[in-house]
C-alpha cells in the first residue's frame, strides 16, 4: 500500500426522518441565516424541502434562497450566489438535492472567502483558504459529493467542466434520507447507479494491486450495485435496496476505496465524460457508460491483471488467459450497462462522429490523466472513436 | 439498514515516515505542550519514540512524559496523567503505542476537563463534556483505539473492566507507520488479528441480515485477515501484509462496519472477554479466541442464519442445513485460531473450572448486553463452561 492521508470529516446523518437530527449541529454551530440552494421541483415532490424549511422556521434561522441549479451545474450560478452572500452576511451553504446542488454549494463557500472570480479557484489559479460551513440534503445519490471535498462546475464561456478539490470543503453534515429518492425518475437511479460503479471502477482499475484487502472492499461494492440497481428498477420504494444505494453511493466516492493506491484512481472515463457533459449537456452517468467500457477496450492491453481480477471477484469468469478474462469482464459490464437500459454508444446519445475531433480538443484541456495508462490526445481520439 | 449516523473525524496519516506529516497538524493547531504516554522498551526499540521526541523538540514544543502503560490499562495510571496535567498546562495527549496507551490518552484527555474522580466516566456517573485533543502514534494495530471513540480501562479495586464512548474522545490526528509493527512480538500479532476478527464477527454474527453490501464488507475483511496473519507470522516485516493487517484493524473498528445495523453490534464476546482480562490479565485477544467459538456454539442455534452466512463467504461452505453450515463455520474458524497458536480453551490460559463462577459473576456487571441473542447470567456461565 502507498502512504495515504485519510481525513473525512463530515458527519452523515443516514435514514428516514434524519433531517429531524440536523436540528442539533445547527443550533450547537450558533448559525442564524442559511443559503438554501436547490434545482427544481423534486424537491417539493420528494418532501425535502418543506422538512428543511419546517426545521429551520421553528429553529428561527433565516433562509434566503436560490434555485433552478442545473444538472451540469454552471460558474455563473456559483458567482450569483456568492454574490448575494457578499451582500448579505450568511453563516453557511445548504444544498438541498443531489451532486450538482452540493458540488454548487461548496463552489459558493469557497468563492465566498475569495476577492477574486470564484472559476480562479478551479483553473488553480488561486487556493482556498477559508470556506463556508456546508449543511447539506441529499435528494440523489450518486456522486458522493455529500461525502468528499470534491465540486465539478462548469464553465460554458470557457468550454471547460473541470473539478475544485479541498479538505475545506467536506460538508459539515449531510443528511441522506433515502425516502427522499423514491420519487426519482427512472433514469435517475440507472445513471446515479453507473456512476457509483464507475467510482468503484476506477479505483480498482487504476493498475495498483497491491492491496487485496482493499480490492476486495471495491469488489464487493460492484457487485452489490449489480444486485441493488435492478432491484430498484423493479420496485422504486424498496427502502432496503434505496438504502443500499445510498450508503454504498456516498462510500464509493468518500475517499476510502482510494486508501493505499498510488494514484487516488484512474479517472480517465470521468475526465471524457465530463466533455461529453461539457458539450451536449449529457446526463454524468450516461456519459460513463459509454466512454467507460471504450475506454477498457482501450487500455486493457496495457496491463490486463486488475481486468481479470474484476472478472474472476465480480462476475464468476474463471477461464481463460487474463486477457480472454479481461474481454469478458468488459463484455460482461456493457451488458450489465444495456440490460438496465443505460447508454454504451456515443450513438445513443445523438452524438455525431463528426463531434468526435471536438470532443478530443475539450478533453484534452484536463491532460495529463490517467493512471492505468498515461492518456495522450491520441488515446482519447481513438477512446471516442471505439464509443462511437 | 437501520438509521445511523457516521462521523468519525480522526486524520490518520498512513504509511513510513509518516510521522514527519504530524508536525503541520501540531503546528497549524498551535500546540506548545504535549504529555507524552507509552508503554515500556517497545517505542524505543521500533524507532517510533525518537522519531517523536526529535519531530517535537525541533518544533519547540514540550514533552513531559509518563509511561509504564500496561496492557489492560488501569484507571491509577489515567489519575496520575490527570493530576499531572491539573498541575501544570498541557495543550494535547500524545499517546505512543498500542490501544492501551491510546485508550489511556482518551480517558485522560476527558479526565483532564471533570472535577470528580475520572472512573465516574466509566460508571456513567457523569458525562464528557469536553477533552484535550489527542495526537497519536501507533505502534500495535488491534484495537482501532486509534480511529474511534472507545476507552476500554479496568479498575482493579472495583474488579471491573469497562468502556467509555463520546464523539469527543476520537484521536484529532493518528500516525500509522506499519514499519513501527516489524519489531512486534509474533504472540501480539497473532492476538492482535484475532482481535481485528472478533470486531467484524461481532458486526456480522449480531443477527441483523438487512444490508447484504455492508455484511459483504466486512466478510471481505475476515477473509483477508485469514490470509494476511500467516503471511506476516512467515515473515513480519513483510510491508505489504503490514499495511494490510494495520489498515484492516482500523477499518473493522473504526463504527463503519456498524452503519446501518440494528445493534452496533453483538459485543458479547467482547464483554465475557474482558472478565478475563480483568480477573488474570490475560492479553485482549487470547481472551477473544477462547470466548468467541464458545459463545458461537452457545447461540448459533437461536439464529443460525448469520452463521451460516459466514460458512459460505468466508469459509467456502456450502453444503447442507443452515445448522450444518453455522456449525462448521465454528469449526474453521476455531481450527484457524489454533492454527496461528492462538489458545481455544480457559485451560490454556490456566484459568481454573473452579474460576467459572467469580468470572460468571465479574462478567454480570456487563449485562445487560448481546444482540444475536440477550445474554443472562446463565448463558455466560454457560459459555464459560463451553470454553472450558
Amino acid at each position: 500500500m502507498n502512504n495515504f492521508i485519510w481525513h473525512n470529516p463530515t458527519a452523515v446523518l443516514f435514514g428516514k426522518g434524519s433531517v429531524s437530527k440536523l436540528a442539533d449541529y445547527l443550533q450547537a454551530a450558533n448559525i442564524k441565516t442559511v443559503l438554501l440552494l436547490y434545482g427544481g421541483k423534486s424537491v417539493f415532490k420528494c418532501g425535502a424541502y418543506s422538512q428543511v424549511t419546517d426545521m429551520l422556521t421553528k429553529l428561527g434561522i433565516a433562509f434566503p434562497e436560490i434555485n433552478d441549479i442545473k444538472p451540469n451545474p454552471r460558474i455563473d450560478k456559483v458567482r450569483e450566489a456568492v454574490a448575494r452572500i457578499k451582500a448579505s452576511k450568511v453563516d453557511a451553504v445548504m444544498p438541498i438535492g443531489g451532486g450538482s446542488v452540493f458540488d454548487t454549494a461548496k463552489a459558493v463557500a469557497a468563492g465566498t472567502f475569495y476577492d477574486g472570480d470564484v472559476w480562479d479557484l478551479f483553473e488553480k489559479k488561486a487556493q482556498v483558504k477559508k470556506a463556508l460551513p456546508i449543511y447539506g440534503v441529499l435528494t440523489v445519490s450518486a456522486t458522493a459529493s455529500e461525502v468528499n471535498g470534491i465540486s465539478v462546475i462548469m464553465n460554458p464561456e470557457r468550454e471547460f467542466k473541470t473539478s475544485l478539490e479541498h479538505q475545506l470543503l467536506y460538508p459539515a453534515v449531510s443528511v441522506i434520507d433515502p425516502e427522499f429518492q423514491y420519487s426519482l425518475p427512472e433514469k435517475q437511479t440507472i445513471y446515479g447507479g453507473v456512476d457509483i460503479i464507475a467510482h468503484a471502477l476506477e479505483r480498482l482499475l487504476d493498475g495498483d494491486e497491491d492491496s487485496e484487502f482493499m480490492d476486495d472492499q471495491g469488489y464487493a461494492l460492484v457487485r452489490n450495485m449489480l444486485r441493488i440497481i435492478p432491484e430498484l428498477i423493479e420496485d422504486p420504494k424498496n427502502y432496503s435496496a434505496r438504502c443500499e444505494y445510498a450508503w454504498a453511493a456516498s462510500v464509493a466516492h468518500s475517499g476510502f476505496l482510494a486508501c493505499g493506491r498510488e494514484s487516488r484512481g484512474d479517472f480517465s472515463s470521468h475526465k471524457l465524460g465530463h466533455s461529453l457533459g461539457m458539450l451536449f449537456d449529457i446526463a454524468h452517468g450516461a456519459t460513463l457508460s459509454v466512454v467507460m467500457p471504450a475506454w477498457a477496450r482501450h487500455v486493457y492491453k496495457y496491463n490486463p491483471v486488475p481486468f481479470a481480477r474484476l472478472a474472476e471477484n465480480v462476475f464468476d469468469i474463471y477461464d481463460g488467459s487474463d486477457e480472454d478474462k479481461a474481454l469478458e469482464a468488459i463484455e460482461a459490464l456493457e451488458d450489465f450497462f444495456r440490460e438496465i437500459n443505460a447508454p454504451t454508444t456515443l450513438r445513443e446519445l445523438n452524438v455525431k462522429e463528426d463531434d468526435i475531433e471536438r470532443l478530443t480538443k475539450n478533453a484534452a484541456k484536463n491532460l495529463p490523466f490517467g493512471a492505468l495508462k498515461h492518456i495522450d490526445e491520441q488515446d482519447i481520439n481513438d477512446i471516442y472513436n471505439l464509443a462511437y
